[in-house]
């Protein structure tokens, strides 16, 4: 589809100096999905893997979390006066007897709950709505292999030097081995990206792997990560109070502040080898 | 409400060596917005400055665009089991005439356009929307008061140095005078709590200002600033290809990776002083 990538003309100016030349940005367009026809969201996104991040998506939301639940993923024909397809809506199929989601579904992750709308409210809601838990995942990992983490995301990242402006997330073994890799304007996207394409590999539950993202991790990674059975989260930088809260309840190893030879682990350390002392 | 931030023990290891210590984080709680009663959305914020995220998202959305079209806004007692007000939940009484927002609202700004879903029908919509244009906005501004913004937005975050979690929006006069700060986990959420803070201070359209964010410039952000009447927005990190489109559109000054003494313009140059040359 080649619109990873857009170019445009910029006026470049350094210490006074003004210089015209043309700039690579990050393409962002709408996608919408949908499901059995119905729409279901919208999002802005960085077109490329749309059937990956609408898969994600769902598991995201709980709605599957096996590749069979899925029957078909396509582009639906837009409604442009011509007949073209914008390639910016697609639909997803799911197998008898998977629930349809609530259109309204966005909201239930956060107020189903019976104690109002808090923090506590949101955590509950994600540990009753994840079809397995990272608890008992006997995933170890040596400090060293984390700090190599970013090194190899960021040379793996084919877009990120061009344009300084799509977030990656990327999904590794104990050895550091990238078993995936999505990039995205949106840092939910990448995830759900990774998520969706492991779906539709059959790879869910994502044990022993590691999360890797490039920026910030919110309560909404974490319940990616949970979603997709994944047991450990690293973020380049500062996670939030109710991502660590999140991480805690559920026993995913949170790692924030990765760079260089340094990091912060929020919770989960069991994980690391050599063990802690005390 | 001292929720700004909380506390939280973590394990620092710093080339091998283990140390446990507490951090700071950024603090992220759930808000429900209502209007008239009826919820609109949830967003996962930083507590504090709430009403104004409520007001700011409604001018996003095209609600609301005067101080006095909006009544009232409070918290909502919430529904603990021993009646206490979680502080997660505001009500927005809008004043009469005033249509309330379609709770679909979210999907409109993409979806209510001719071609189907595509990056020109989200410009259209936009378009639509905005009460007032900012193309013949008279703004004036020096490349070196634009380069000394960024260190006055961090000299003026409380919370950020002590996180690294926050972004950080910030409201500017041309001669670089900082008119309005606000700091979230959301990016988006700073920016409607500026707007927000704005319109029930009475000063939207925000006529000659530059609005100015701690990272990258998406869609989102460019239609914020429409919508509040701002011929001006700069960021620290790189904008969106839809963002530049969408500012092209609507005669807004588009700036990104404005650090140090040098930035890219990307539209709209004839704002700055001295004009470039051809």
């Amino acid at each position: 589809m080649g619109r990873v990538t857009a170019r445009r003309p910029i006026l470049h100016i350094q210490d006074g100096r003004y210089t015209r030349r043309p700039d690579t940005l990050a393409a962002e367009e709408p996608l919408e999905i949908r499901v059995g026809g119905r729409p279901l969201t919208v999002t802005m996104r960085t077109p490329g893997h749309d059937f990956d991040l609408a898969a994600g998506f769902l598991v995201s939301e709980g709605v599957v979390w096996a590749a069979d639940q899925v029957t078909r993923i396509w582009y639906c024909a837009g409604a442009t006066a011509d007949g073209g397809n914008t390639y910016n809506v697609v639909d997803v199929a799911l197998a008898p007897g998977v629930a349809a989601p609530d259109t309204s579904l966005q909201r239930n992750f956060y107020t189903t709950s019976s104690c109002g709308l808090c923090g506590k409210a949101s955590l509950e809601a994600v540990r009753t709505a994840a079809k397995w838990s990272v608890a008992d995942d006997p995933l170890s990992i040596a400090p060293f292999v984390l700090t190599s983490l970013p090194g190899r995301l960021r040379a793996a990242q084919r877009v990120f030097d061009s344009t300084g402006g799509l977030h990656a997330a990327g999904l590794f073994t104990a050895d550091g081995e990238l078993l995936g890799l999505r990039e995205d304007v949106g840092r939910h996207n990448a995830v759900d990206k990774v998520v969706g394409h492991a779906l539709r590999s059959g790879l869910l539950p994502l044990r022993q792997t590691i999360l890797m993202v490039s920026g910030r991790a919110s309560f909404e990674l974490v319940q990616k990560a949970l979603m997709a059975g994944i047991p450990m989260l690293a973020a380049v930088s500062a996670p939030s109070s109710l991502a660590v809260d999140l991480a805690v309840e559920n026993g995913l190893t949170l790692v924030g502040f990765l760079r260089g030879s340094s990091m912060n682990v929020y919770t989960g350390s069991r994980r690391l080898q050599p063990q802690p002392v005390g």
